[in-house]
């Protein structure tokens, strides 16, 4: 990642298809100070005064969070995931959620999380740092087959480990693009059960669905504990504010054999962590929230419109200068996602940090090696296109300049870099 | 500590010395709008247009901060701490500054962490959020003799261990309240290189000192690059922005041989955890360092004036009623801090839970028993006093209330609680 971050500094006239940043003009209509004195004008309505208001924003807080009932209401109405406020946790944005999460679900040796192979950095990441073995599924999301999955957890058996977590973005996943069907939704929490472990479902990207084509979340379907439900505000309401969460309604013990949710024990783990999310911070998107009658669902609307016609415009200019219509190039070809911000394109050579510099120097345009989101082999050939920072006239634009790249570069009978595919394996 | 929550909520009226939260006088300052436009308008003076400050605070950010410099700047001139911005890492609170801290530092096996015991509750769990393992110094920070920690690493090597880094508040730690003397200080670092450990600083009461006694911190005598200072801008700013920090400007080289700052590498750390610190958190304590002209020392300075206040009255009340001059009680004594918001004080008989629900319940009065600090044995008879949450007149009548209790419950010839002597060993 670096040495894109690297490359994007080296060349900023580039069009950079990398980042899955938000789209600026999201963020023209933030005010922060409207959006806390909203949340203010909600916690007075429900009876404090000024002093407790200010209390509420400015001191520590709990370390469940204090918008926990906004979330939980949002949820109950937008997505039919029926909890109550006390199974909310809201965490320093998704990275955090996921963090805590496994901290409490992986505590003995030999648990290990899978996860579907390209994933997203950000769990790999926690694991890493909480040395949690990870096995990667192939694939994809959508290579989660409750065969694939009972045959991993037989093999971690076989090594005296236990499959103890699964993650998954079921909706458009960051890499892959991937969404899961409502049958393997259902197959998914029936493996999950049958093979005793739990899901992490990550919704990051799910706002950017079609209603026509809506499917529930796992979490909606979960009639057995499996699933913890993670999301983020970052991309539905504003990433500054960092706030995310967690539901995870699952009854657990504690010490003194109390019952409690799994939200409750999280909370304990991330007072370690963070001690709180800033209430500040709460507030900001607590008030964006209310400003569109406490539904996620409303404040995703233009955004979902938006990414839409992004990803369908990138969709398009790809099939326009790459495609059957026009001239292929031998051995290239990309996913179709319904959703989310990224496409997948495989190339006839291996898609390394050189060959992104020559992308960059010579062309002008930049991409992810899908190797940076791989934890097992594979992806060698594949890189990442986002659409969700760049405005529509960019899209074509990068395009064009990444139809010349390819055809320049990236024919199979080899260019210049036909060496470095030994590099890449 | 949910037994003591669990207390507070059931005798509401009792007055509480165990809240180490700051005092709600200072809440009252806090115009969150005003901070980020005041921060806005610095980034505007640097030549930032409208867009491009939106995008500053509404967007992710670099995980190593956006307000490294003015913090590099406010250390500079306030401290001595003479650190370029890449060396400052920006956390949510200091709390997330210790885990990333003691993740980048400890990696072996058999690496150790020491504190000196009673200490921090947020150090003991970030090491056991990572599985790190805790060896307590007895005696607070005041016992961390160059022949106490000497012991300490011999006694680990001879286990097969290494001391690898040693926490420790220098300045009115929590909730010993002890600061370390300016020979104490050389001694210490001076140890931490002939024993080959890091320190981890903790400077959270540090603003709490009198500057006609002013002491460096360790890191503005630290030569030798043993000294990770972190800092929080909780209790001289506010704590609902959740904004703390680490400086760390040893060299480290990086995978590819580069030399970076640790700084660089917490940051890659923290990005696992939280990504990055919430620009619209920073932008508020941004602005409010700015409002004071960029310096901690004068934004802390009110806030110093009116805890140093605090505690003198706690010293002089207990002083008053308890004191010799008083009609003492046999076997009750306590410490006497020059700064910082918490006092020690020793019963003849175990402070547990049990007497703490005779102290609310008969007496109105709520402590926090020792226990809840100490990682090794010891501290059974001791409690802690906070002053920082409380009025000056409720510090009076708080300590008349403790005053009968002590009178009526803590008397060394046995009282209803004798028996309970056992359980708190």
């Amino acid at each position: 990642m670096e040495f894109l971050n690297e490359v994007m500094t080296r060349y900023p006239d580039a069009i950079s298809f990398a980042p899955g940043a938000v789209h600026e003009r999201f963020l023209r209509d933030i005010d922060v100070a409207a959006c806390v004195s909203r949340y203010s004008a909600h916690l007075s309505g429900q009876g404090l005064d000024a002093a407790a208001i200010r209390s509420r924003l400015g001191q520590y807080g709990p370390s469940q969070g204090i918008i926990c009932d906004l979330i939980a209401a949002a949820l109950g109405h937008d997505e039919g995931i029926d909890v109550a406020a006390e199974a909310v946790l809201i965490t320093v944005g998704a990275q955090e959620a996921m963090l805590v999460t496994l901290r409490a679900l992986i505590r003995e040796a030999g648990d290990v999380l899978v996860v579907a192979d390209p994933c997203y950095v950000g769990i790999a990441g926690a694991a890493r740092l909480l040395d949690v073995p990870v096995v990667p599924a192939p694939g994809g999301p959508a290579g989660l087959t409750p065969a694939a999955l009972a045959g991993l957890c037989s093999a971690a058996r076989a090594q005296g480990r236990r499959v103890r977590v699964l993650y998954v973005a079921p909706d458009f996943a960051n890499p892959s693009g991937d969404r899961l069907s409502l049958g393997a939704r259902q197959d998914l929490l029936d493996t999950a059960d049958r093979e005793d472990f739990l899901i992490i479902e990550d919704s990051a990207y799910r706002f950017t669905g079609d209603g026509s084509e809506w499917l529930p979340s796992l979490k909606a379907l979960d009639r057995r504990g499996r699933v913890i439900h993670v999301g983020t505000l970052a991309k539905v309401g504003v990433p500054g504010a960092r706030v995310g969460y967690a539901v995870a309604d699952q009854p657990v013990r504690d010490r003194d054999g109390a019952v409690a949710t799994l939200a409750a024990e999280l909370a304990r783990i991330k007072s370690m962590v963070t001690v709180n999310t800033s209430p500040i911070s709460q507030a900001v998107v607590g008030g964006l929230l209310l400003e569109h009658g406490g539904s996620l669902a409303v404040l995703a609307r233009d955004k979902r419109d938006f990414y839409r016609n992004s990803l369908r415009r990138l969709l398009d200019s790809l099939e326009a200068r790459l495609g059957s219509a026009a001239d292929p190039v031998p051995g290239l070809s990309w996913n179709r996602p319904q959703g989310g911000f990224f496409v997948c394109l495989t190339l006839p050579v291996p898609a390394t940090e050189a060959l992104l510099e020559i992308s960059a120097a010579q062309f002008g345009v930049l991409w992810t090696p899908m190797t940076y989101f791989q934890v097992g082999d594979g992806g060698c050939h594949d890189l990442r296109l986002s659409c969700s920072y760049l405005d529509p006239d960019e899209i074509d634009e990068g395009v064009a300049r990444l139809a010349r790249f390819a055809r320049a570069h990236a024919a199979p009978d080899g260019g210049p870099l036909r060496g470095a595919d030994a590099a890449c394996g």
